[in-house]
């Protein structure tokens, strides 16, 4: 099918925002040194020297930590985007170096294979071969973009060209057991117009779910096909399976395919399973994936918070899938989505101090969870590396004719429409702690276009002006106000989203929070940690007569706003913080869903008013 | 039982509000003028020459007239004292010479009875002759308060003594059909210092329920005793019975009396009946008397929308009450319903012009219902006449050494604490169309005190900052946010309640609004008009999926915030004005309570979100 949006990549993205800016900083100045820091000493760049043969001592570490060094890339270039740095850009040069060295004269390129098992290549579609070249790929792709330099970029090529000579019609069967390589193969064809690539990415959709990857994985799998989506062809997906991050790879790159081949017929099943994911098999974090035994789904409403898994990869993976399905449909609903995942699944994942990590982000805890400086797997730190200097990418998109505003934060966006108009567009805004967004719109010439600004899902009401006036008729077309006008240079929008605290419930079937409710305001879940309270955590109870008072405190974790709970006679049952902050400060219980007191009597306020909706 | 609030009064309030000024602007130019026309056109005042035998033409009107004179009088009294205007004031004294020269030899007076059935006095409880009187004592309080003139005050006093006189312990027994005399009388001793004023008042109270009005009244009538709340002892109160505006009358002189004599025993019933009223028998406008028949009230839950009767007066009646219930207890919950009955069910009373009423204020119309410049019966009307230039009476109350902030509205206060403590109280905003209010505290030099600011019923959440900053704690009792410190002359409060469009529902015994919901935002509960609807009003219905739209057009109705409805696609599918402000434009149908479409499936956001609360 046609994608009705085009993206606003990040680079035409300025960010200057209250929120954002300082988590951007620290994420240039500790996250990223701490991330290149942790693949040196951890032998994953060593390996590829191991690799080339210039270092004789064993292949170190986990199979596929390839990835990781390939990842950190992808993040050190789009940080590089933004903000130049010689000496980081050096650092990464000299790793780039050492990676090429490490290539096979074939093309092939994975540090385990060619140091610890050669002859193993290509007999285990469990090995995470593609999945590396994958990220190698966005690696290679980012580094051209930010630098210029393709060195990274050829060796990606020349992985792929391997890869296309073995695999592919009447050559050899392969079935990726971890998604990745689909979508990096159609963003290498983009970055160099090679048609076989996208082609490429196509034909290994289209291998999953024939039973070619029986007798090479599945049979040694207690999960089965389902684990990795090999149970069913990919245009026949009706429900979300296994592995969460490797789902949220492969629609991504099945939404990526149904654009670039013009029409895959992928269409149904990306509908279908995207409403059985968001419907059924989310938390209210936007974290997905509830069982720790396949790091991934079980059946739908089985959503427990002690346990849930919620890998800050799949939070990821939300946001990215999500992403593409916005591009497609052009409805804000999926910016909802990746909204909430963004700012509560995925943020949660990283410390306020900036080096230290979440894999798994439990909607409660016991007070014996807490972040820590890396893993043996560390697909989620460096996924973070890579996530947060390119959040620019979901601020804004494009039609022919219009500009769709997704995300609310301070920036001053770049914006090239379709049909050639050049526009910036800057915000002004204290998001996600107000719901006042100031645009000041600055098209080249006066011009007539649409700017649509996306009602978030959690927004009951919204108000907006133009240069002070209300427009004579509001128009909200799949989530956003559209204002189409005649647009001139120095014109303003105020846009005024009533941003109350609300209390959010499950689904009935999600049993573990039945009498319980959860508190969001704005795009942020907000959970109970005990240091707040004045009672033990599994003693404090939402009161039936609850008053809520917010306070922001700019002292407090990076500056929050703090949500109070009163009953009617005025005394505090409750402290709520943002879920994205948890375990910042002493460690204690925490939870999400907040049982509610059963009112002595029922809530009526008047006759005729039980309750609000 | 000690009162613990003290009421600030109207006349240390100066109002200067963008939605109030204009509206007390077009009630002295408008509605005052016209009222005090209407009681010289329709004889209302001439009635007061032929009793004084000036004038041999027959009594004119109602037997009950001579109130809609003395209610007149009281609301230029109290537009006097706020805005000076000696022709006003000229043309006052005049009436108040005719009055006096009514006032027969011996105190009585009562037109009707003195011109038209001299013989008839005092046999007939239902024939309101106290009740005329009550409202001749306000009026003649008011006017001694606004000019220092006290010749009405006098004729009210010898009318006062000439009841003393007549009945009492070991006098004749009376049971005043319609109240109104208790909570005049008490006022009288406030501007007397006459303990028997106020005694009388007690007895008058006690006098009900006992079987004093057998044979007087109640056996030609076909309501029975509870018509009037004669049923039982006002003690003994459980539930609210009979003629609206009568039982709120009652309420407000049984709290005044036990204000006034250090406890009467009627705390348990005007807490009681206030739970039945507000809990099971008020509409979501704040009116109250569901029936015509009897103008008053039928069972629990029996609120019909289309001949729902809710009169004016009754409204106003429930201000009055909740103002008194409020300042006996400093509890926000009694502000929270005034509030509702004055921006909904009062205000609605009066045409945005000024010169038109409604005495029946339903919640849903076929088209037929329209306002009219006068009644036979016109004590609504008189009801504005003396209830618009006295709102800010219901701003601020105070106890020793706190200041409570009842109504948002812009203002400047003079406050004293009962500690001697004086202070100006400034209040800058946009309420009711915005939850922001700026307050600029200046008390006369540095000192502890607090401040109250009430958190509406209708406000979810809220937040506070004093300079710039959140208290450290903030903490919310009986309903008001209490902020206690050392405040300096300059100090600034801001606060901000979030006023998002909220849904409302009935008790589900509220068998008509099944299935249906009202909207309401801030204190304002919206309808709809045929209008402003794109398709027959009986057709339109809240989509299951709907987002509001909010839009302040200050062009339509004298400057409304408008509520559209859109549902997922984006169709405009309805446009919600404020209540009070219906049936200023072309006639059509109207409904407060609209159908909300069921969802085609549940509302599912996410596995864990089935809805807000």
């Amino acid at each position: 099918m046609i994608q009705i949006l085009k993206n606003v990549p990040f680079t035409s993205v300025q960010i200057k925002d209250s929120f954002w800016s300082p988590r951007l900083e620290t994420f240039r100045m500790t996250t990223l040194p701490a991330c290149l820091t942790q693949c040196e000493t951890t032998g994953r760049i060593q390996n590829f020297d191991r690799a080339a043969g210039q270092d004789p001592t064993p292949f170190e570490g986990l199979f596929f930590n390839d990835s990781d060094v390939y990842k950190v890339i992808e993040g050190a270039a789009y940080s590089l985007m933004n903000h130049p740095d010689p000496e980081l850009e050096r650092k990464i040069d000299a790793v780039i170096d050492r990676i090429a060295a490490a290539q096979e004269e074939d093309g092939y390129l994975m540090t385990y294979f060619t140091v610890a098992a050669p002859d193993k290549k290509w007999t285990d579609m469990e090995k995470h071969e593609m999945y590396c070249g994958g990220h190698l790929i966005e690696a290679a792709v980012a580094y051209k973009q930010a630098t210029g330099k393709d060195k990274l970029l050829q060796v990606a090529c020349r992985l792929a060209d391997h890869y296309d000579s073995l695999f592919g019609p009447s050559k050899r069967h392969w079935v990726e057991g971890h998604e990745e390589i689909e979508l990096a193969l159609v963003k290498l064809y983009y970055a160099t117009g090679e048609e076989r690539y996208w082609k490429l990415a196509h034909w290994l959709l289209e291998e999953r779910g024939h039973g070619h990857g029986r007798g090479m994985i599945w049979d040694k799998e207690d999960w089965g096909p389902s684990y990795c989506q090999d149970d069913v062809p990919v245009r026949d997906i009706h429900k979300v399976t296994g592995h969460a991050v490797r789902a949220m790879y492969l629609y991504s790159g099945m939404a990526d395919v149904e654009v670039v081949s013009g029409g895959a017929g992928y269409e149904g099943a990306l509908r279908r399973v995207w409403d059985n994911v968001v419907h059924r098999n989310m938390y209210v974090t936007g974290g997905i994936g509830s069982s720790r035994s396949n790091e991934g789904f079980t059946g739908d409403y089985d959503l427990p918070n002690d346990t849930a898994y919620c890998e800050t990869c799949a939070a990821i993976g939300m946001v990215l899938w999500n992403h593409r399905m916005n591009l497609l449909y052009g409805d804000a609903k999926y910016a909802d989505v990746l909204e909430r995942s963004m700012y509560n699944g995925v943020l949660a994942g990283l410390s306020l101090s900036g080096d230290k990590f979440f894999y798994v982000n439990p909607l409660s805890s016991d007070g014996s969870h807490h972040r820590v400086p890396w893993f043996d797997c560390s697909c989620c730190p460096t996924n973070i590396a890579r996530f947060l200097p390119s959040i620019g990418n979901y601020v804004y998109a494009v039609s022919d004719n219009e500009v769709y505003v997704n995300l609310y934060l301070g920036n001053t966006g770049s914006i090239h429409l379709g049909n050639g108009l050049i526009l910036r567009l800057q915000q002004t805004t204290q998001y996600p702690w107000n719901g006042r967004v100031e645009f000041a719109v600055q098209p080249e010439q006066e011009a007539e276009f649409g700017i649509r600004l996306r009602v978030p899902g959690w927004c009951g009401s919204v108000q907006v002006n133009v240069n002070g006036e209300a427009p004579e008729q509001i128009r909200i077309e799949q989530g956003y106000i559209r204002l189409w006008r005649r647009w001139a240079p120095g014109d303003r929008i105020v846009l005024e989203m009533d941003m109350p605290v609300e209390r959010v419930y499950s689904h009935p079937l999600v049993m573990m929070n039945e009498g319980k409710t959860a508190l969001q305001r704005g795009p942020l879940v907000y959970c109970l940690e005990q240091t707040d309270q004045e009672v033990p955590l599994n003693a404090v109870q939402v009161p039936s007569d609850v008053r809520f008072a917010i306070r922001h405190d700019s002292g407090l974790l990076g500056g929050i706003t703090v949500i109070e709970g009163y009953d009617g006679a005025g005394q505090r049952r409750l402290t709520a913080v943002p879920y994205y902050a948890w375990d910042n400060r002493e460690a204690g219980p925490m939870t999400v869903w907040i049982p509610e007191e059963q009112p002595k009597s029922l809530r009526v306020y008047t006759g005729q008013i039980v309750g609000r909706s």
